[in-house]
């Protein structure tokens, strides 16, 4: 058809750049299985295509617009619903091809659990790598429902493989007594619990590092981000957090991957909760598309 | 990439043919400027193409499937909000084109005035045309809120192109007195208040004619189908709309135009609105497709 | 100001007659304080006022207008909310009032008992009246929650007054098998459970008769009205309802005294149960001022 | 304390007898790990008990009171929720205790493929069993999303043990062609499609036999049955159903199993979904105990 | 009817002095044509006027009350909905007769263009004025979907009236990078960025001058008002608003038309954002009252 | 049963000590008979129960563990719903016994009008007691709706009982000019306006005194508690709420009576609402148990 007046590419606005020619990647998993509360957070992806729309591609906070850069949306992620350690295989594999092609993966989820395979995969390419953590919950269980691959265990199989030193934790506030231990008397993460005000300086101490970055939205108060499976009181507020966007562009960290996840659009009809993710999820493309540079 | 483990064709499931081999294109028209009561259904075809993935291709009632048979969703048509009368002629401009290439138009509104520009330009074709008209309104003012073209003055406008003994409507419960005098005093056009008893008879008239087909949503019960603009008690059952799509396919009516109008996706935070839509869209697409075989 | 462009009468659209000309009044009684299960029906009106704007004045199905008759809307009546004595007193002070004005009360509710001061006003000019009861509950309990008035006593407190044979209760589908037994078997008053089949039948056998009409509009199925303290699916739908208006009209009888009551706004966002209240109050507003003439 | 006034048993209202005295236990299994479209059954039996409380223990349209039967409601089971198959074993092992009691399990799900494991254990006592099967669809693939065991395969794998003749599906009206060909062309189970008229004649051939009893909610119409997965609109309306269970109380059917599945309580605000479901499982409960007497 | 105890008036609460003895007169203008995403404004003043019988009419924070000045309430302008032009002239044209009418009005929108009709007739009179602008937009685009009229466009509309140095803007976060250029480099207007921390420095300069106060409601967070058609996290706190209106009574600044636009109201079913814009016309009403005097 | 496998402990997680083990009592009063504005409140304590369950048991704010401490939920409180004299004796009967058996009462409403018959009970045991009192309204009517007994004037009955110098009041932003007046000039309870800045002065000052400590929920932002009769912006944060927690821990305050009031659940269909009154729940019954010992 000749005429060019309709709309039919509904991938992320302005990610429709070529696979070939973008050095990000942005892709959905809509994976919830383990998540033990509410769950939901399958559709996150979908519903950030419709509501991104309503933004600008150009951000002034970081003076960055999106059609300076190339990045592609690839789609979502078909999974063996139903069957997690296969779902966590798919993912596996699929971010490793990624990986295999120099991009950097940026993953909308889906539970936290996503992240172990995605991150496994991006370990394997940058093993000298560091981890940002921003959520409400620590995620360190050794095991939870009778399961050690959970979304509250993501971050302690991830301090399996990387070890001590590796792992730092934002805006934590709710777990049980032993994980809190694990990380302020133990040292095992460094965490700031309920708050990120050291950010800048833990920032500053990675210039020049590999880093993956992974964001559990629940991390920001429920006033402002209801839309997940166990919002948590007492959260860091929007503002707080595109500050940390603003450092990360600051002093040029590298990300070799990312992840935003636990947005779960239903339960929250306002869609204010879809909209903020969105928002990260265009701040964060823009800070990693430019430190890349 | 080479894996193809991504969905991203984010268009009507399986309605993914190329637009050259298509018989029926399908379209979206999110225009609800003159709409007096809720706003809203500019979100229809884009809340429709994410839930019309929990349908089957497959029709038990028809016996018929998606998959024999080629549809083409060629998106959504980019329009000049706020500007009525330029709306109106992109539709009508962009129409006409598909009707030029021999498509059947299958148009998802978008408040009902978007028929107006689409009747015209498959009225230009096929100028011996009956409409049928499923409603919960008239739609048969002269003039509303001081326009000609409203969403409340539709049928008047067509049938003003193609006077009497040619419009049909069924399900009609809400109007003036004397719009509805218009028809079942004056017989300007046919109308079954409130039931859709007499279609089969009517149908059975039309065998071998063209016809315009144009379903307001609303003329579904409000129980089945509360997202749309002004709900009206006491409309027929989703089984008795389904019934109708059965007597078009039994008489193999020659379906040249299509519309459904009228969803507004969020006032129906359940979705069912939205997915009866997309029912809807699915039978009609499978009858439309198999009569013109 | 001289201009006649703003709105800034916000009654009932077209019973905006004055009181001394009409002969049916309007008015609302925003009282829930014996509600055992999910409150709200305090905001009835307000919520009905604000959607009756969407409905035309003319109905259809009884081929009646609201421009010919006229209706008095007289606004909300002031209750000392927390003391249900003292409410039911303000409530029978006022209709008492009406009725010695010679004015046909409709009393839009609130929850059911206050039906009772409003009947109690009604019954000291016409004592030999009958009264006609749509509900889901047989409302016919002695006694609840240790109090006598209540909305699950207030039909019982009326045949307190009237007593056998004056009582017809249609589309009853819950309650104690105490109250079943009360009029199933012991025939105190007659009952139709879960149906209306046999009102015509009764309705004939009251032409000449004074008759009280009370809808409790949970009568109705929660697929269509759901927007109500206690839901009991199995209910009637819309045009069976509507049929009895066409019923009442048909055979001209002489209500005196009409209430509608349990519409609980808040609970049903997509307010098709407020627009449902809307309708039946503009169908029976035209009924009973047409047989009044 | 010495005052009775406080109450703190939550379980369903008047299901408080014994586990000992008990013929019929009622329990939650909040499984939905293979829902491949919306999840949050996993919520049923706790929005359940709490919705509960509206209803009476009087069935008016059967004539039986749960005050006169002793029915247990034991809670849900705790599961290990993101390992599908350890799930399924403890479904199975625990109903196979119920079984081993003597008693005859109510399971409230959960998404239908907990009916599997509960159906396999009472099997193992009752293998001369038919299964009448209440659904909107099929559940007859042979596998799905690469699994086996999900829930639109869970009749299929019925199937498999029982084999022929011996299932019976009503309200049927989505799947895939090859699913229908399997019932309505070889006659491996007995379909009526989208309806259940043919349900008594069925009943009557089962007199003397054991049956287990599957409802899949969603064999609703969604206009009173949003809160499910995935809504089909054409389904039958509550008094249908309700009439199928006057027909398994007047053929004192002798149900040995049942379960009712697939509602998803928060896509549902009105809690219509809710109220439907409680008095699904009020109207079987009495029936299954009277039945039994 | 002599009885007093029916509350009839459903103007704004205390805003029901006579239009002759007002300084300040209040009106809504439901338009929300240009509206490019969500759509709803047009029932914000309905909607308001409802909930704000929930404030009480004293400011505890502005120490002052309703009950001291004299404010009318005219109502809701009518509109010829479906066609901009029109629709503008309607607004100019009434309010230049209540400037004429030496009045202050006040106007609940609808969308920001409502602003532009009203600005000019204020303009007309007192063209040395000042305008303070509080968004979450820039609205500074030269043309927006093929119109120059538009709410994207409303205050480049009116910088095209009144120039540089007259247009100070607060709150700004979202926008293109050509229009946040005009104001931050090119200083046509003067714009601070997602904050109004200068703005009492603004105020001390404008003391003695007239001002227009028009406020996109949109300028708070969505965590306190989602119920807006573009949300932007990272607005304003309530309490951030709520200082301003404490500085502009300091100064006394002399306020000579106001608006506030953009609310919503369907789209927040807590009804919180609603209350928000009441309390901020509560507030308002009294500064510019007071400051009056 | 042998297994042990259901959950049928439908309690506050981790609340199930034995009555006479336990210092801390908690239990839900669910009556809203006296509130004006949105009802609900009925509903708090059962919507908690179901979301107490996604909180943890520590608290990593307060280093405190409720698996530390014996505290028992004893259900909720049976009422004479309708009569408000009556409800109020239920209330003052059963917390008398709770303090005639030394128990702590933590009370759960319900409107604020529970909190005087508690309050009466506590006091005829601690009668040198202080009150500390956080809310967004005044509540010192002297009578409001014709009543004495009401959510608006039960500190104003206090403080008929306690006299000044007595009672603190923070957070408070709406009133009457008289209300406020009572505090601010005439200095008959302590009140610090919309801010609880003071809050670690005053309790400073309490150290080894009895404290009531009585929590109108609505003192917190709607931002983050829509889900209240009457949200009043501009409140406090959660963060600063949980500040005050922690300095009643750090002063080791003797708290012998203490409620949470007015959360009205239905109002917040993403459940923060309800989630947060919980996280109040459990801070403050860490904060009472680990004070009385």
């Amino acid at each position: 058809m000749k005429s060019n007046m309709f709309t039919n590419n509904f991938k992320f606005m302005s990610m429709d750049s070529s696979y070939e020619s973008s050095d990000l990647v942005v892709f959905g998993v809509g994976f919830d299985g383990t998540t033990s509360n509410r769950p939901g957070t399958r559709f996150a992806s979908s519903a950030m295509r419709k509501e991104f729309d309503g933004l600008e591609t150009y951000s002034p906070v970081l003076n960055l617009d999106m059609e300076d850069f190339n990045i592609c949306d690839i789609g979502d992620l078909e999974l063996s619903i139903g069957n997690t350690e296969k779902v966590l295989d798919e993912i596996y594999e699929n971010v490793r091809t990624l990986i295999n092609d120099n991009k950097i993966p940026f993953m909308i989820g889906g539970e936290h659990l996503v992240t172990l395979p995605a991150f496994k995969a991006v370990y394997e390419k940058y093993n000298d790598i560091y981890v940002l953590h921003f959520d409400a919950h620590t995620d360190l269980r050794e095991e939870y429902n009778n399961c050690k691959n959970s979304h509250a265990t993501v971050i302690k199989r991830i301090w399996d493989i990387v070890g001590d030193e590796k792992i730092f934790q934002f805006g934590i506030r709710s777990g049980t007594k032993e994980e809190f231990d694990f990380s302020l008397n133990k040292n095992h993460t460094y965490m700031e619990v309920a708050n990120i005000i050291t950010f800048k300086e833990i920032v500053e101490s990675l210039v020049g590092k590999n880093v993956y970055l992974t964001i559990d939205l629940d991390v920001l108060d429920p006033s402002i981000f209801p839309g997940t499976g166990t919002p948590e009181p007492g959260g860091i507020t929007y503002k707080e957090l595109e500050n940390t966007f603003k450092i990360l562009k600051q002093y040029e960290i590298n990300i070799v991957g990312c992840d935003i996840v636990e947005l779960s659009p239903d339960y929250d009809i306002t869609k204010v909760s879809t909209i903020t993710a969105c928002k990260v999820l265009r701040e964060l493309s823009l800070v990693i598309s430019n430190n890349k540079k």
